[in-house]
């Protein structure tokens, strides 16, 4: 069903994001969707970068609004009939539905999957529920299903979640421009204008192979400049470290101060949708504030350096620095260094372009109509798939 | 002291933060400016334009950075000895240093005062006052002056707090950053450019008029576009009256579930600046979260409005509509009235041009050398401060 | 008839200036248009703004282009049908086709009118006319109406040429971006946004009454800083008077070395379209490159000024200097006055109200479905129509 | 000598040019270097990208800007001593002071070399030599042997002209601002922050790697998306056709209706400067648009297609359209082939490390203090010069 008046909301990079359907307008403003405004999009960047403060209810409405803009190319209309539109829009405005606040680093430690997290709300959620059954009945399955990618929906699924997706031209765009890095800058308007769709796959025409290039160099640096800088892994891993403990001392029965009801629910059942859905930055923010004041001495100690941004000390884990790591090593009481000490690795290659599952290969276009892929087509993409994937180990410890 | 190497940051409006002085990388570091993180700059505005997520950190640096450089104008090098320049950059960085969550909100209700405080924090906070000792022992009483206007150093009070200075500077360009508005884009290079000190004040070429009057005018619709928007307004009515049955609960021993220590500390003692430091946004959201599950109804419901984002409804407050807000008034129990209607009037006028106290007007330096007022060389700003006050008194309800 | 596929030029602006008929992209490509190429927008202010070096071919694809994002508007949609859109479309792209190189400067010395000689182009051309025809036999009669206001489609007019249009919208936002000026930009979304038709004429909804304000402050001070820079109207004096040194010799029936058949024939008939079209940049500036080897040495000297940028003195042409002014009169030879200076006043309102006519006013709409007017809804253009014009009365002399 | 005030220039993508120097100022006036003003700075492409209407006066302003924020490097101030800081200013003002209208197509007909013919500007020319003699007696040709790479100022060589150097920085930038392009975004102020010098060589700190490697990527797609797009070489051939048939028509002695002495001479004598400061765009484009009336039918012909933007057309001269060509080109009068055929290939590979002279290879300086190259430390790099070359030879022909 549609507004009677199409419903607007301004937006720094796109002017103002547009809603059409009734049913978008509820989501937004569910008090489900609407805590995502609670959930940075960046956690330990905003560290470094001070700038990178937004949310992910921005970030999701970023993203519903590249897919309102990718409905206006004729393949796509043609692809897609009006359910399925609905249902390719309803799908990018709720993909991060199922984040918590910090979830990378969450579900390392508590065993969650945001994906399957994000799905479950949609299908029993009441308030979700009800407004996607008012669609039809089938509707809030079907939204869940392309979150998990059960190729239900093999077409928005790519859309959505791919090598070249609605998700990633908003993050890129989006966190380049609040962090205010040079890179992250995407060709949006290029890219929606060579859009195609062949045998119900998503092709680009062979003419707007640079503007793939270079999104695909811009992820590169934006990984490497923004999200794996090292001082925003080394808040991470301290992050790490004290959820980490909690789950000891929760398993070894500590009594806590602080109300830890909810995180205690999930440790027991990883699908308390009920409790999951508290786990904003306030909450977890708050927990860690509080539980500087708690009598055991490495949880009060982990969580005064991530509330005061004592950030950890870091070397590259390599060869080179091998003693000295072994050195520092030998300095730490042996019980504390599972939460004193961590080597973590990063990795990244710019594109992968395994396998011929829908969604990973970014398939070419070109002039004759035949399909090829965008190793064979793009000479500078092949010989950095040819150089492999870039790692960064690193050793961070507490000084 | 300087540091060995300068350090910068990363911000999206000026490309890097400059830090050279010792001083200034430590005040960044310390808990109680880490803090601002945890406090956003826009409070209601952030439910409407949903860019707007920024915090006090990012504007506080801001500042500093538009203080840094100030410190290239001649004019300014000449008249500040390295002192002061020093007494500059820290009062800019710490403008804001007594801010809490929602403090508009806050003090009006509970009747404390952000620079007070500020100036409170600086003076006596250990972390602070040590950083500041280490200058000299004069120092942190000498920020604290020109936090509170003490005209101790009447043309540093200028810089950092008047009709055009380094802090509406920096406040107008980053929020229309954030929020996307299309106005608030300052000229920055040219009223610098034009900067210069007579007789120990500022005063700004008349070359550079065209630059201010766009100033006062991008200022005057940032306010009414983007700070007065009515939908800020009534989220901002909401937590007012939050506040309001809060204090009035406590002030009938009402019983709270929630830990409220420091509110009640800060409600006996308004000079309880350990107890102020508490009140961060994850702790007010926190609060306001938990109000939602105490028994006292009135409570409970604003908390919810709250949380939930039900924007109360709001109608012109002028004689057309007289006999429908009566009306309304007379649908609602008047215990609940203090608590579910508000009358509220928002007023600003481009510019006032009062008084003869430093700071108040904006003097221009004319070609001759004589210094005039920007009331009589601006036609556009004559006439519109002859237009007078702009006001809109509106009447808000929670439906 | 549409193009089989829609062709784009990229635009620094826009992004992309989108081409859906064979007409216009005929109209483009013809030699009289592609000629536009060869005058640039802004006569003497590139002298002073180097980057302003952009062409009436540049501008008048943007006029077109926000012509083609004025016909998603809703009530534009429905106002106009299929052949008056395609009519406003054209209008929009050849409303600048009348002009020659410097032609204002041009059309004072030698009394032609550049909206004339395009209505003329628009019906005689050979080229453009067969084009146009093809679509249907009054069609060039309608463009050409619609050049001349002559109210044969007062909605269309309005759009192209009002206090508010397509014209106006594009010129602010280019010889913003090109000078690096950071005046001028202007709200273009939120206008179209809050445009509608109401009893045939254009209205802006009151909620954009902001983004109105803001274009006519933008556009004041677009004039005042860029378009009226002292430093440019030196030039065009410059200029000026080589045209009327050159329209005495002509009449002295002085015999040049240089070819000048187009002026004379222009001179004898200010019809003569064909030799106006030879008038371009390139001839303009060849011949006054020409002119330096001239014997009169008036225009040679006039010459060498303008091809050397010897910029002119100037003073302000107040009671103050009226000593001083008749001073340096008294040091030329009468006979040379009339070349070596010159008094010019340039002036400019904000915004005019005046009049009842189409395009005069900016109307309107308020909530209740009234129209009104700009002056009586907006506080800040009503008090500056009251202070009247502002007027800069200068003395230029050749030093 | 320093001016009594510094003087700017607004620039749109710097905000300000900066002048300092009364030389530089002088030089800026001098109508040699005001003539910069009548050739834009990209010949074919601006047919394809509108905006791209900037000369070679707003270019050099910019590389004289780049150079002139270089110098706040402290590195550099060390490593420079006034003079040759005034060197570096002025050098890079004047790099492509021999540059006339299409030149580099004018240099491949014509057999000049824009550096020599600069280089011999800055020594001959009265204009310039006598401001240059001002500073001191070997100015000038200290000038001249950085523009012509004699190693006699190896670093200021390098700041100028190298893989990394004050021009790309320029174009690259002020290119993607006229044009639109996505591509073309450099971080300065990162570069600048990473730049040292090493035993009088340039190094870049190896944690500016990320901004190097965006840079190069730039590089190479605004090469193929900007400088190489086909119809900007077809319009080039279409011009070196031009000057081809004149150049043989010189040789038969035909006889020019048109004053051709500025070329005539130029061909008789290489070094006549004088003449070849007369070879703005306005004498060629003037010329051109004269030769139409030529009885030669060739150039005749060829004139016309360039006046009034006949683009060629062109296959890819590979294999598959082998037959093709030959088909096409049987169709040719033997006698035309040469005026109406071309094949022509460009290449280019994103950064060549060849050799160990100074200015080729981009240097990167490690943590260790060791120097090693960008092919060694970065993976991206080191992969796309094993790519080698990418080449795109094309065949156009006159339709």
């Amino acid at each position: 069903m549609l507004l009677t008046k199409q419903k607007v909301f301004k937006d720094p990079l796109y002017g103002f994001i547009h809603v059409d359907h009734v049913a978008v307008k509820k989501l937004i403003d569910s008090s489900v969707f609407q805590r995502l405004r609670r959930i940075r999009q960046l956690s330990g960047v905003q560290m470094v970068f001070h700038g990178a403060e937004h949310s992910r209810f921005s970030h999701s409405l970023g993203v519903y609004e590249v897919a309102y803009r990718f409905l206006e190319i004729p393949d796509l209309k043609k692809s897609l009939n009006k359910r399925e539109q609905l249902l390719f829009l309803i799908a990018a405005l709720l993909h991060d539905i199922g984040h918590g606040a910090y979830s990378h680093t969450f579900e390392a430690v508590f065993g969650v999957d945001h994906e399957k997290i994000g799905a479950g709300i949609i299908v029993t959620n009441q308030e979700i529920r009800q407004i996607l059954d008012e669609i039809d009945s089938d509707f809030a399955e079907d939204v869940a299903s392309i979150i998990l990618k059960n190729s239900r929906y093999p077409l928005i699924e790519q859309l959505i979640s791919s090598q070249l997706d609605a998700d990633r031209l908003d993050y890129l765009e989006r966190d380049a421009y609040f962090t205010g890095a040079a890179y992250g800058r995407v060709d949006l308007d290029r890219i929606i204008r060579v859009l195609k769709v062949k045998d119900g796959r998503v092709v680009f025409k062979v003419s707007g192979i640079h503007a793939i290039e270079s999104y695909l160099i811009s992820r590169y640096h934006m990984y490497w400049q923004v999200y794996y800088h090292p001082v925003a892994r080394a808040y991470e891993v301290n992050l790490e470290k004290i959820f980490l403990r909690l789950k000891h001392l929760i398993e070894k029965k500590y009594s806590f101060a602080f109300n830890l009801a909810p995180i205690k629910k999930i440790i027991e059942n990883p699908n308390d949708l009920r409790s999951y859905l508290m786990l904003d930055d306030f909450y977890v923010n708050g927990l860690i504030g509080s539980l500087i004041y708690e009598s055991d001495e490495v949880l009060s100690e982990l969580s005064k350096d991530f509330i005061n941004r004592k950030i950890w000390k870091y070397l590259n884990d390599d060869q080179a620095n091998e003693e000295e790591i072994n050195r520092i090593v030998k300095q730490y009481n042996p019980a504390l260094r599972p939460y004193y000490l961590a080597k973590r690795t990063v990795e990244n290659s710019t594109y992968k372009d395994f396998g011929e599952s829908f969604g990973e290969k970014i398939y070419i276009l070109l002039e004759n109509g035949e399909v090829s892929s965008l190793k064979e087509q793009s000479r500078i993409i092949d010989s950095l798939l040819q150089s492999g994937t870039k790692k960064d180990p690193k050793f961070f410890y507490r000084p």
